[in-house]
């Protein structure tokens, strides 16, 4: 697969079966509309799969895992070793995505991009590591383009394994200790937002930390000069593997027709990497929530998405999209399980 | 049971239970209070039950119906015979809070409180029904005060006879055409707020019918003089049968240390009603959604609580409830079924 063939595949969302979800809807035992945004949802879902009713029977979320040069910089609150910990904490389910991927019925896929440590082979554990960490994107580029290449189809490939095993619903979060750093780095170049007004606290920086974040972004955008028209180049620059990964994985959702669950900051980086590469890809993007984490909503705001709920969250993993796939599964059962008003005997308007 | 017993069996929630869910919090693999309002409803959560960590396993949502004499002022979209239609479809499973009560895993137990029709007994209806609908409030009360504390009475009643079936969490939701405006009409006695600036629009009623709304609510507070001093007189004066149902399950439930799920607009005002009777139970409560119904948001605030997400919904029957109350299921899985950093051998700050 090669990466433009990917973006080529991607293809405009369905509006006849949007229609008949929206003409259904009218005629639910409800007043027109009372079901809120969760009625809009079932609409774009129905767009998204092709189908009048759509069914999200397997949920699968993406925890997709990367180290970052970045950290040398005294970014982040958590040293590195973190992201190998957690990984390691995911495959034996004791981290939150675990327990809400348990709650909502969704399978979790632990996926090594770029970890800086050896993980050894082991059940749940997808191995795409493209090498161990990116370099420090404040003394050069975080990666080589062939690596970001290699990045983005590592995630559509994970997708394309998945489907075969059943996938109606895709939630893309991540691990990686330092990366709303290239997160933000990301949304400066793609968005024109200066980055002073994106970064925020991470895991929880002191204020002397956030400011060496701040210069460490300011430095590689100096360094490497991403062009914001080339959505690979500020990837490989001043991205991260889990980033490519997560972007590459979309793309493929969306070529498939499936729904994507967008977690937090770090989900929505690797949302503006993919709509970058295809701006057709955005219909198939749902954003579950906003983030606690500045910059959240002004990036959500320039993709145009309006996340479904904001619970003052900012953990990423993947857990505002557990949620989030909990109310797309909602609202799908709605369209499809209530009775008209003609089903059940019930009067409309007076 | 007396109304008297049932307000003093309402004691203060358990703070010992609420310290060692925060200091739990804080051990689990995760920045600190990254998980948001997941980790404060956690903390309610056992201060409510008096767990440390509690497991929410059993969850009942109240749908109550009743009928409102005031519906011959012309105040709904909708004729009255749907109140009785909507709770057939109710007992057919083909309602919005069917789907989504399915989808949470929680049971729906339809309560007649005064529907106006004769209601055949059957299978998971349970026959609470104080009269034929209220009288109209706009020229005399609602009903009497011995009505209004059988209501409040044969509320709790219901959720003692779940208790014995299993209850852990218990969603308040209704239906009843016409409902809004007594609801509104109890929220601008008890809260002060002018009537005008609570009234919505309902079901979906045009801006005449907005006006007839407003004018029988002031007409009902001139005719009736309720004392906002005594919520059951507010209730008997302006309020109707399956609110007062509705007031009684949340001091039920409060009474036994169960959380309470309030819904919407009607539910809220129920619990207007329920905390103007035991201010003590406040603590009990937990807003599920701000409704797109104006005045909601004045209500939630007037009683101090901060609703957990806002989807534009306004249904009623106990649909946001029912999302609630899978948020604060995973809200406790979080906090039981994590990881400490211990435990999961995770290093802590750097």
């Amino acid at each position: 697969m090669s990466l433009q063939a990917l973006i080529r595949d991607i293809k405009p969302i369905d509006e006849e079966a949007r229609a008949a979800a929206r003409d259904r809807q009218d005629r639910l035992t409800k007043p027109p509309q009372s079901l809120g945004r969760l009625e809009e949802l079932s609409i774009q879902l129905a767009g998204i799969t092709g189908q009048a009713l759509p069914k999200l029977a397997n949920k699968v979320i993406l925890t997709m895992a990367g180290d970052h040069g970045v950290v040398a910089e005294g970014v982040s609150a958590f040293p590195q070793e973190v992201t190998e910990q957690m990984v390691l904490n995911f495959l034996r389910g004791g981290a939150a995505i675990n327990a809400l991927a348990r709650h909502v019925g969704a399978r979790v896929v632990v996926v090594d991009m770029g970890v800086a440590a050896h993980l050894e082979p082991q059940p749940g554990l997808v191995d795409k590591k493209v090498a161990l960490g990116t370099q420090n994107m404040a003394r050069g580029p975080a990666m080589t383009r062939k690596q970001a290449t290699r990045a983005l189809l590592a995630g559509a490939e994970v997708v394309e394994d998945e489907l075969k095993k059943g996938l109606d619903i895709l939630g893309v979060g991540e691990m990686g200790i330092a990366n709303t750093t290239p997160s933000t780095a990301i949304a400066a170049v793609l968005s024109g937002i200066p980055a002073d007004r994106l970064a925020g606290r991470g895991t929880g920086v002191d204020v002397a930390g956030l400011e060496r974040k701040i210069g460490a972004i300011e430095r590689a955008l100096k360094v490497n000069h991403p062009d914001p028209t080339d959505a690979l180049d500020v990837l490989a620059k001043v991205g991260g593997f889990e980033i490519g990964g997560m972007a590459g994985a979309m793309l493929a959702a969306a070529a498939h027709h499936r729904p994507v669950m967008v977690d937090g900051f770090i989900s929505t980086a690797a949302a503006l990497v993919a709509v970058g590469l295809a701006p057709q890809a955005r219909p198939y993007l749902i954003a579950s929530h906003c983030s606690q984490e500045r910059g959240h909503r002004l990036m959500l705001e320039w993709l145009g998405l309006k996340p479904l709920f904001d619970l003052d969250m900012r953990l990423g993993e993947g857990t505002g999209a557990a949620l989030g796939i909990s109310l797309a599964d909602a609202a799908c059962k709605l369209l499809s399980e209530m009775a008209t008003f003609d089903e059940a005997g019930v009067s409309g308007r007076a």
